[in-house]
């Protein structure tokens, strides 16, 4: 498996295109300067029918545009072969909001002759505001124009938000004899939060492989990624994942479980955990990617429970930004947890590129070189690593540090 | 019922004393200019031995005082007659934590002539630094000799760790012809979080009532007011709600529930309503007080649920902080609460001293003024009121909004 360009258009039969169609949020006074995007708007589309799997947010204030995409695929028997996604309005909370997702989705259909419940339909943004619909109806014809097998960067900025950098991520893997290639494309950096799923996602794959075994991967994947993933501990009403297969790598249908799944299953973890790492690091005000490695823990859903309570504690966060080594509140994020676990059997360390150290040995903070601490904790990638010393399971959820900017960003979002 | 001065003191028979002995965090360099108190011990004592009911953090990684209170309360059969407790060192997460924690009580039993028992110990502040027992020997002495019917506020003081004013509040009730007194101070200001008994806080009373009534009365109450409160979402390790009633009012003691008990519960929930709201409003770097007021639940916990969830909301509070009106933010926390709700029914309005304004009707967000929102969360105190209009239960909720100033008081809070 190698890493290889083209994110969503990495896979063979995908066509992307973006551009600006002027959705404006009320206000846009305190844009960060770092944004320098400005499409707001994409289609993409395959040459073929996809086999689709999708994940949701739990949320229970849906966005029009998840509850439109839901039917569809329903409709089609979870076969698509558009998307279509805007940035700066959730389409959320609206009277009219399902008429008009549904209305994106019929425009998409009839630009390109395909059946509507085909076209899959995201809105990310501020949530409250009536979209505008004209806006959409003069982009489609033009995003259809300017579709093309290489333009998935035009795609992965239009869905955009705080978001400060694009995130892709493709590679290329071989299924028998066929090289097949996985890549994908996400939005997000606030409202982010694990046991759901998470952000807009898209990803795209040429691979052969039943709808069923693609939701299944997907589920199992989405547990160990995104789901492990917290920015702020909000989350969003419009959050997606969604994975189209369209088969045109021409490898033998993956249609049971065994060794041609299980290659895909990696495949796909290693471009859903970096999209993760990806969207941890760009949270809003980050200035750091923090994460929590538990081992040794009874079984998974401890382990899950353990290290995303850790990179949700609001005082770790800030501690982190602060590179200060404050492990009371490591060990506290893990008693309040909820999972069961001996206190008395926790060891703790800190790791980054330069170096480890241990500061917890068996739930007693033990004496340690505050200054190697601090050296370790001002990198820009740090592990908390918790051993549980209670059984062989282990996970690692992804977060960032807690900021001034983070409180300036969404201090007045809307303005 | 009314106010009345006092605090800890209010109640007959209650002496306290505080003072400075000398307990240091690591360093003291980002030590908040507002803080102006030092004292860091305090002890205080009732003339009698009292029925004493408690409430404990339901972290799994305890404080050694919680493990030790817990041990005295139950030798004693619920009964106490001193308390003593120390700012600055949390003693938790050291290996001789217990034996410190058992020192303490010991030092007091020996210094007043009480069963050790008989003591509850309490300690806030750093978690993982080995509490120095020599300052706290030679305070003892100095402590039990200051004991004052009127020293209630050298007591508050001693329990503040970033809190930036002392929390005291007691009233005075009738129960049949005889005044009672109830009066309570609370320290605490981050590591807040509901569900949990929250922050350190001690009420005193001389009303005579059964151990198992003053329990059940706590228990209750404790429901209502501190778990319906939230600074940050992070629980602490040393979390304590301490009641005892000596007796000393004389009126016929409550063995029942019935005229009396209701009115002792509302004596209760007087003082620790208006603890919680002064815990909310001296939230870290807070501020604004930001209360949930849901109405229309189908149960008490639904209503419970759904408060919590807004006020803990990272999203909500960072635009309270910048008095924005952005109710997509709330319509998302009470949809991934985690409550059955049905988001078309909810109506969301805010509500401050400059007026009330409807913001959201039925599910969607309704046109509203702008400016005149703004003026309103412009205020100091703020109520984000919640309609489900499916059903009759309601309750409030205690939060503060997320500002610049939490994440520089946690940045570096050892150094």
């Amino acid at each position: 498996m190698k890493f290889t360009e083209g994110g969503i258009c990495a896979a063979k039969g995908f066509k992307a295109s973006g551009t600006y169609c002027g959705i404006k949020k009320p206000k846009a006074s305190n844009q960060n300067p770092n944004i320098k995007h400005k499409n707001d708007i994409c289609l993409f589309v395959s040459d073929t029918v996809c086999n689709t799997a999708a994940v949701y947010t739990q949320n229970k204030v849906k966005g029009a545009p998840i509850t439109v995409t839901k039917s569809n695929l329903e409709k089609s028997g979870n076969k698509s072969i558009a998307v279509i996604a805007n940035s700066k309005n959730a389409n959320t909370c609206n009277a009219d909001g399902v008429e008009k997702a549904q209305r994106m989705c019929q425009l998409v259909a009839e630009e390109l002759g395909v059946p509507e419940e085909q076209v899959i339909v995201a809105s990310t943004g501020v949530i409250g505001l009536t979209l505008p619909i004209e806006p959409i109806e003069k982009a489609v014809p033009v995003l259809a124009k300017g579709l093309c097998y290489n333009k998935n960067l035009e795609a992965a900025t239009a869905i955009m938000t705080t978001d400060t950098v694009t995130k892709e991520y493709a590679v290329a893997f071989e299924i028998g004899d066929v090289t097949c290639r996985i890549g994908g494309m996400a939005k997000g950096s606030g409202m982010i939060h694990p046991n759901m799923a998470t952000t807009l996602n898209f990803i795209t794959t040429d691979c052969a492989i039943s709808s069923e075994l693609l939701q299944k991967a997907l589920n199992e994947i989405v547990k160990v990624t995104y789901n492990c993933l917290s920015i702020d501990g909000d989350t969003s009403t419009n959050d997606m994942v969604c994975l189209m297969a369209n088969g045109l790598a021409f490898n033998e249908e993956i249609v049971c479980e065994g060794k041609e799944y299980e290659t895909f299953k990696s495949a796909l973890y290693e471009v859903m955990a970096n999209l993760t790492k990806m969207l941890a690091k760009d949270g809003e005000g980050a200035t750091k990617l923090v994460m929590c490695q538990v081992s040794g823990a009874k079984d998974m859903d401890t382990a899950i429970t353990c290290a995303k309570s850790v990179i949700c504690s609001p005082l770790v966060k800030t501690a982190m930004f602060g590179a200060d080594a404050n492990c009371g509140r490591i060990m506290g994020a893990l008693g309040y947890s909820g999972a069961d676990i001996d206190p008395l059997k926790i060891d703790l360390s800190y790791k980054s590129a330069k170096g480890c150290i241990d500061v917890c040995r068996g739930g007693y903070v033990v004496e340690f070189d505050e200054e190697k601490a601090k050296e370790i904790l001002l990198d820009d990638e740090i592990t908390i690593m918790v051993n549980l010393n209670s059984g062989d399971s282990g996970i690692t959820a992804y977060g960032c540090d807690l900021t001034y900017d983070y409180v300036k960003i969404n201090g007045d979002y809307r303005t």
